[in-house]
Formats: structure tokens, sequence, C-alpha cells
């Protein structure tokens, strides 16, 4: 942590500071500059907050030094996490591709695009029992019915099942059906429910907030890790920016930026980002060439009469295309599909 | 609702659409233009959703007249909403101040916070029990202890009490202690504790997300009427957005913006907005200034020492010298504070 | 400067920044922390870059403690800057109004608008002449024709003129009409159009650009003192944002911002920034409450037959009422109008 | 245009927006819904602005049908626009890369990078000669000198030459010396400059603005096409938004976006979009994958030493690095690299 005087800080004021680090037990390094003093502090910064130092006479900026993030960290943990979803595997070799409607509707929709995206080339089934709508008045999800609907895709077909989970309360049921657990963007940052996620013994896929900074992002996840869970795959689905031709802007320069500091897996969600079915295609492509591990996509039988998200899900066919054309782009960067 | 066509739209796939709107019970009105068809889709078009339009053949656009919300408009009900928090009124003519600590640290801060700021002239004390932070390794709020304290500052000063409530499984714990009921910025999608306080009789303090639209912020409001709770406080709170000289963007327009749509109160949080106490004063006259319902101050008795919060944390003498402040521009747009 | 080092740097890679630190006539202070070692570099560092070092191996950051501009700081001027336009102040005690439409059309509306703000309270008529439109087919100004219908309002009414200026090549045909030169929020940093103002003796109003942060645009100014021209008002006019129920988003914090770190005047454009004229009352009230130094406010006789902008122009009562509802928060704030 | 009225426009309100719209010569198609009535407007809407009913009595809405763009629309001109820099052709199958530095420093540095990035693979080599930069006291080019110094470049290599234009006055001058006139980001609206270039007879890179819509941007290209100019390349180099990590958000979604909307050719600039250079090579690579047709990359030979963006820069051998790498993603999406 760097302490940064005002111009006319005294002596009084900087040796009022420079006792204040040492109560807490840290040193102080002085450097007289041509126009400022500043104190570097040394000690391990993350047991101090900024403001103890910030509100202090004279104190121009406090600027830390050390990333609070700790557990999610590459320094902290070299080598890639693989998150083992029973037998699939997210974060090695292989593109990972999760894939299914927005909601499970009803038996016939999700056994069919169960089948579907398993022949098109998915290793998860994606679906959502309980959905967080913008309005009240909207479709809501069918709740445990349709927990018991993508159970009885997973027998047909053998696919792993991704769903969200809204609450802690839920978190035990939720758990009982799905192989890898979902937090939403809404609820990146809900940290009760990241706390009691922490506890059990089951994958997590976290979605980033729509205004999330990278920071935020990585504690969200460091809630999941500090709390004894570290099976974590982090999702890039958009942000929120002034741009209106995709209903968020896919932020896919976060993903070599996450490889960089983190060692968690991390996919890419191109139906929420873009919003839109016929930029799903082409974005997958660009979240493989510049590292995503996967990707999850909205596919539905027939788009037109979804309950949700219509406009970004695609069809069966355009689904087992998107898996063909994500190949060469995976070997071009020395990854495989399937 | 209006469909635009694109410009190769062939008879048949208007007609087509027609079909379909027809049999959905809607009535469909054909304007030819210059260079495309339109159609009005005439009926309730809330009860349709747009991807059923959008998705079909030729359909290059899906334009939606009608709001999403309803009871939160001012088209549903004319005069404003007055929340009666006991004898507190927010909405009325009288600016009503809340303030107090982020979070209650102990009995010492949280009485002599709550005598400070009632003497300066707030009518309600704000003070953390369960804080949503960025980091797990912060301070999470002292639970039911902080509660019961806060309770002791009301036995003491006559302060009603706001503090925020972060899970449903908490909510009858906390509305046993609060008159009013936080709903924090990280909270305000998250549509199962919307729903669970909607049934509750204790108003609601709504925060507006950092990244929240204005429909957005309605329709959170919109499932608290809905399901049964039409004591609503709106709160602007700040947005993000790539400005780096305040932690977030406070938006005062959109208090003008509601006030035109909703009748709903709406108070401004410049502590939190601005994250610098230097410029809550400032920012407290524009927000009166421009309509706002009344205010929510940070106020700590030594902000250097706070657990949180501390940089936008005022001291009591800054606290009052606000209150003061306001006044004259209270009375310049025909309010009242005290 | 600072320069941290990552974790594993070695001896040979601190010496070697130590040593280009001294070559290039600087000190540098080592510190060597738990887990990182920083030097602080002493000596004048807007000589520098930071490029020399960041990417020097081993380096994790490198922090300026300097702010990159010098003549527009208050730590170099104290006092506030007064501009003067003829004997018209702005940055004094008096909140200085100006008032017009976007554009000049005809001698009938710049006439009787400059009529009915002179009456209303205004000291200055705004007017365009030359218009940067978005779009190639829409109304780009008259010209030369229109500032002589600026000199033409100017002598029947006594107002002094600020108008727009495009490019270099225009700026001594403007200054001949002009009292006050704007620079548009689009050409805020074109820097030719900036190196050609600060050598004329005309005061100029630098509007904030839709993206500028508060460095870039305080950069902007700093390009007119260096050249030797400080009689610059500064303008806030929104900036861009993902909200969509204003035109732009309205930042009116950060006026007591520049207050602090700035000896420059600043105004508000409220009729820019939210693009709305029933926001332009309220939002204006706010922008005083705040410390604006004036505003600059669109108005037309019939804004539904403007050429531009007639969205968020006000008409002549609507301008007179304004003026008379910020009279009482100029006073709350200790200024006056008029 | 569809005019949306308020719930209780009477019938006079109505029938006086008719008259309005026939006055015009424009055909009124009225349409009475359950809560609202609106009318279509049958005609050339480009034609009228949508103020002219906007300000109406009882108007709540006006809704634009037809885009304001016409010249660069694919609906005006189907099959794709290939823009001929001499031989080279951008826009066809050929992914054409351009390289240089930031801003050409002296003879040895131009013509060493030259000669590298035409053996990586490059076909046009960029440098800058006017340099629009935040700080007035940063280097700002060598002008003419600079000018010179491409053109030996060229002469040596035969690499055809990509350089800004800063103002109408040196159009002529840039004009003489390269191949293909770069407008920079902040210049994206200056609409004397463009109206400039659209008379001369040499292809224009058109850089998108920070904080430009999409609709902006095809309409800054609006001016150069109906001017008489159609070699008009885009360029995305990043928007401004709330993230930190990188210099500006890389949007590359709006790459598909503009393929589908506009004939004009697109390609990408990772470097200013991320501003570090190890981000450049994934997200060149994701470029291609999502459809660019060309890359514009920033190389140097010593980054530490550059004058500017040495951040950003990357060098020699990881320019031929990062061609190696894009051939296999143009081969996976069908095109071609040299």
């Amino acid at each position: 942590m760097i302490i940064v005087f005002q111009p006319l800080a005294s002596k009084q004021d900087i040796q009022h500071v420079v006792e204040k680090i040492e109560q807490l037990g840290f040193q102080a390094h002085i450097s007289k500059g041509v126009e400022r003093t500043i104190i570097g502090v040394i000690g391990d910064e993350r047991k101090i907050s900024r403001e103890q130092f910030a509100l202090l006479p004279k104190v121009e900026n406090v600027i830390p030094i050390l990333k609070p993030y700790k557990l999610v960290s590459r320094e902290f943990k070299k080598e890639n996490t693989v998150v083992n979803i029973e037998e699939v595997k997210v974060g090695g070799n292989e593109i990972i591709i999760m894939a299914g409607p927005c909601s499970v509707e009803n038996e016939k929709q999700i056994i069919s695009t169960a089948e579907a995206v398993k022949k098109g080339g998915a290793k998860i089934l994606r679906g959502g029992a309980y959905k967080p709508r913008t309005s009240p008045y909207s479709f809501q999800g069918l709740g445990e019915d349709g927990l018991k609907l993508l159970r009885k895709a997973k027998e047909k077909t053998g696919l792993k099942i991704v769903t969200e989970v809204m609450e802690s309360d839920d978190v035990d049921l939720v758990a009982d059906y799905a192989d890898l657990i979902q937090v939403g963007a809404r609820n990146m940052q809900n940290t009760r429910l990241l706390r009691t996620l922490s506890k059990i013994k089951k994958p997590i896929l976290l979605k980033r907030n729509f205004s999330a900074t990278l920071l935020e992002f990585l504690m969200a996840a460091e809630y999941l890790l500090s709390g004894g869970n570290d099976q974590v795959i982090l999702c890039e689905r958009g942000i929120r920016t002034f741009v209106e031709y995709t209903r968020n802007t896919f932020d896919l320069n976060i993903i070599p930026v996450i490889k960089q500091l983190s060692h968690l897996p991390i996919i890419a969600d191109p139906s929420h980002a873009t919003g839109k079915s016929d930029l799903v295609m082409p974005m997958s492509r660009a979240a493989i060439a510049c590292g995503a591990d996967g990707l999850i996509i909205e596919v539905h039988p027939r788009p037109e009469k979804a309950e949700s998200d219509g406009d970004q899900s695609i069809r069966f066919d355009s689904f087992s295309q998107l898996v063909k054309d994500i190949k060469p782009i995976a070997t071009a960067v020395g990854r495989s599909v399937n």
C-alpha cells in the first residue's frame, strides 16, 4: 500500500501517519519526491483498509499494491483448474459445449432438445426451472417439475445437467438434480447464496453480472473458493454499455485477461450476451478463438414459441452447424471439440 | 404492438402474420408504406410476446407500444403515493432525511450516531446489520446483534429504523426490528426476495441496481405492488459508467423522470452514488433541487475508523450543516424539511 | 511515479530498473515489501513516460503520482478564474445564463428569441451557424449568414454572442462575430482546433465530449491555457451511458469535482444533456444547487418547427419561468442571478 | 413513421395531426387500439423530422421506421464493396493486415519496421505523422517529415501507406503521400473533414469513435458516400465502458452486425482497443473468427522506447507469430491471408 501526501503536508502530518502504520504492526518507507512525499507500507496490506489512512490529514491518495483476491489467482495456483462434472472435464484441452432452452417448458420440448443437442455435440444440457424475470407477469419457470424433466432428459441422453439456483433455500433441492449449479448474472453478488454454495460438493457455473468489474467477478468466485468449493467455472455473458444493437456487449476481452490472472476455467454465453440468434454463430467462433474453455448456447425446437428468450435461441440444425464451425477454430488454437 | 416488415415481404408473408394475430384474438390494421408494410396489432399486447412475431419470415422489427408496468404507473394512479413509516410520511410535502452509519458496529457507535443525526434533523436511522460485501474477507455485519442495537437506538431517540434484508429467510426477523426494509442495489432483481417482501405489511426502500434501466427499476417495484405491497419508496444511488472520479455516476435525471411516470416517492443516496464525503453536500442540494422526496446519508462518528464506507461517510457536524444547507433549497422548490 | 515489481523479480531485475532511473537523472527509492518490491521515482515525472518502465522485465505496474495537467489546476492557481465576455463575468458571484436556439434559422427567429431571452434574464445569446450533424442530409447551419444574423441580434439587444467554430480555418471569421467561441463536444479533442484557439484573444466555451474522462476534459483545457489563452469556460453537457430515458446522462457530479481540482469556471447545458424539454427546468435547478457558474439553455419560438433539437428546446414563457425558479436556488447557495 | 397518442387524446387531437401529415404531402393510416391510437405515416419519412409531430398535443411518442442511412446500406447495394488500395483489395476473400508503429519517429525506426512487417505478412504500413494526443505536452508527430519517411519506407518495401489526417487543410498534403487516408476515432464526427474527404479520389479508413453508436458510425460513412467517395473501410477500435482492464472495450460484436447492414468492409484494431500487447494476439484471432476483413496492428522495434502507445505495441517476432496464428483461423472461416 502506498500513501501519497498532498504537496503541503508538514513533517508532523507525515510523522502522524508513520506512527499509525507502526501501531498496526507494519513498517513505513518514506520517499520524499520533488512535489510530494509518499510512504510505502510494508506488510500484508489485506489486513488493513485504505480508509484507515485515506482520511487522515494531508493524505491525498492511498494506492493498494496487492490484489484483494488470493485463492482464485494464478499466483496462488499456477496450473489450470479442471472442473469435473462427473466425467465431463471443463478447463482441459477439450472445448465443452452446453446447450438447451432458456426455460424448461414441457417434456416434449426438453427431451427433443436434449436429443438434438446431444447429437449436435453438446455434453451438458442447460434449462431453467427457476427463472429470474424482469416482469412479474412473465413465465417464472416450472420449479421442481422443471428439475424432474431435466432428470428425465439426463436419463434418456446421458447429458449432464446445468440449471440455475436463485436462493439458499433451494440449494439442496437443485443440487439433487443438477450436475453443475448455475449462479445467474443477477445473483453474482448474492453473497448469502455464494456462501451456501461454497459449502456443497457440486461444481458451480458463476455468470458475470452485467456491470461487474474484473475484480468483482473474481471476488465473487473467491467467496466460493474461500468457503471450500474450488470447482468453479466462470462465464462471460455480456455487460451493459451504451451499445444498442446487441442486448448486452459481449466482452470477450475478459477471457484472455482471466486466463492470465486466474487458474479457473471460463466459458462464454453468446446467446445472452448478444440477444440475437444470428450473432450466436460468429461470436461463438470468436469466443473459442480468444481462448474460451467452452460455450453455453440457447437452443429451442421452435424459438418463435419459446416462453422466454426466443430472439436469441437457435434451432437444432443451426446448433449442429455451430459445432461444426467451431471445430476448425478449436483446432487452430490447439484445442479439440468432442 | 407494431410489426414492421422487410421491404421484400410478399403478400403471403403478410397474410401469414395477420392470421396468427387473429388466431390469438387480436385485430390487425395493415398500413402499406412506400418502402415497408407495417401492421398495428389491436388488443392488450401485454398478453403476447414480441418473439411470437419477431421470428416470423420477413418480419424486420416488432415495436411494443404499451409499457410493461401497470400498477406503478401514473396512468394507473394519478396522485402521489405517500408511504407511512409509522408517523413519518415519505412522498408528501416534507423532505425526509435518513442517516446513519453504513454498518452497525457497536452500541456506542450506533447510539451516538442516532443521537447526533436526530439532533441534526434526520427522521429515520439507517444502519446495516447484514452487509453484502465485495470481498469475503471484509466485515459482513453483526447480524441479529446489529438489529438489536438498532432497536436500542430507536428506543433512545424515537427515530424509525431502515435496514437491509438480503434473503427471504431473514425477512420475518428483519421485519421484527425494522420500520422500513431496504432492498439493496445488488438485490434489486432478486425476484424471490421481492415476492416475499410483497406479502408483508412493512414499507420497502427499493434501491436501484448499478446497471438498471428505468424499465427494470420500475418492474422491480411492480413485483412488490403486484404481490400486494404498495408501500414502496424508490432510491437512486448511482449507476456504473466509464466515469472514474465518483464511485458511481449519481444519475439525478431519473428523479424527474420517475415523477412523471410513476406515483411512487423517490429519494436519493449521494453517499453511495458519489463515494466521496466532500461531494455529499453539493449533490444533496442538487437532489432536492430536482425533486427528490428525501435523502439517505451515511454518517459516522469517526469515518477513518469505519468498518465499511469510511470514504463516503460524513461527520456529525457536517451532517447538521448539510440539513441546514438543504432547507433553503427545499423552500425554493416548495417543500419543507422538518 | 511508483514502479511495482512482480513477486519473483530478482535482484538484477531491480538493479536494471534502478540504473535506468538514474540514467534519466532521477533518483530511486526502493521499498521491499512482504510480497513485492516497489521503487519510488524521485523527480518531475511529467518528463518520463510510464512505458519506459512498464515494459521492462518483471515490472508489474507503474503508477503515476503527479497529475498530467498543470495550468488548469487549483494547485497552480488558487483563486477562481473569472472570464470576462466584455462586461459579462463568468465565474464570479453572479450566475450567467446563455440562451437561444440550437441553430440560427432566419432573422425573425433569432431576433425574436434574442428579445425574449434578454427579457427573461439571459446575458448571452447562443445560436449555431455551423452545425455538426449526425446525418449529411440534415440542416447544416447558415454559415456566415447565420453569424450576420447573430450580430444583428446583438445590435438590437446588447446580448453577447456565443457560437460554435468547427475548424481552424473558420476561427478568424467566427471570432469576428462571436464574443465567446464554443468548441463543441465532438471537437473537444480536436487538438488542431484547440491550438489555433489558444492563440487568439477571445474567451472559449469548451464543451465536454460525450465520453470524456475528467482527465481528458482538463487536458483539452490545458491545450488552450498552454498555448496562451486562459479565458476558458468549461461546460458539462452529458455523457454516454447505458441509460435510455435521457439523450445523454447529465453528469452534474463533475461540477463540484472540477471546482476542487481547477480554477476554471464551469457551466451546465441541461438541454443537450437530457434532450427533453420537460427535464430542463428541474435539472437547471440541480445544476445551480451543486455549484454551476451558469447555464446554457436552448430556447425556440416554436420548438415543433425547429430545424434541429426541437425535442429539447423550451418556449419563451418556460424560459422566463426557468430563470425565476433558479433565483431562490442561487440565493440558497450564496449566488445571484442578474 | 408511427405516431403514438396518449391514452386521453381526443378526436380533435388526432384530426389535428392527420391534417398536418396531409399538408406535408403524406398519408395517414389510423389504428385505434385498446388503450392508445396510433397513426402510420405513409411516405418517405427521411424528409420529415420526428419533432414536427413529437411536440404536438397528446402525442406520446414518434417511432421512425426507416433507417436514416441509405448509401451505406445493404438494401441499397447487395454485394460487398471491395476497396482497392492500388492492387491491395480490402473486403474480398483475402484478410489484409496493416501494421506499423503508432508514430513515425525516425528513419531507422520506420524503415526497419516496414521491412519486418512486410516479411511478417503485412500489405499496408501504418504510421502517424500527425498525432491527436490527450496532452499538449506529449509528442505530436513529425508532420510532413513523417510523411516523407513513410514514402521512403514505401519505396523500399512496396508496402502501401495508411496515415491519419486531422484537418481539411492537410487533406491534399496527406493524400499526396498516403494510399489510404485514416480518419481517427476523435474525428469520426468531424463533419467538415468528412465532407472534404468525400470529394477526393483516395480510399478512406474510418475509425469508430469511442462512444459512437452503430447509427452514428454508419452516418459518418454516409457523409463520405453521399459526397461521392465510396471507397470506405470501417474500423472497430474499442468503445468506452466501465471496464478497466482494457484501455477500451473491443466491441467485436459490431463486425457481424455491420456485415448484415452494410456492404462496406470492416477491419479491427486490437492494439488501440485493448491497449495491451499481450491481448493483441488472442483478440486478433477473435476478430478474424467473427468476420473482420483485416487487422491493423501496432508494431514497434522497441516498444519500451516508443514515443507513444508503447504499452500496446508488439515486437517484430510477435507480429510474425500473430500472422501465423491468424492463418488457420482465416481458413476456418473460408478466408485466406496473403
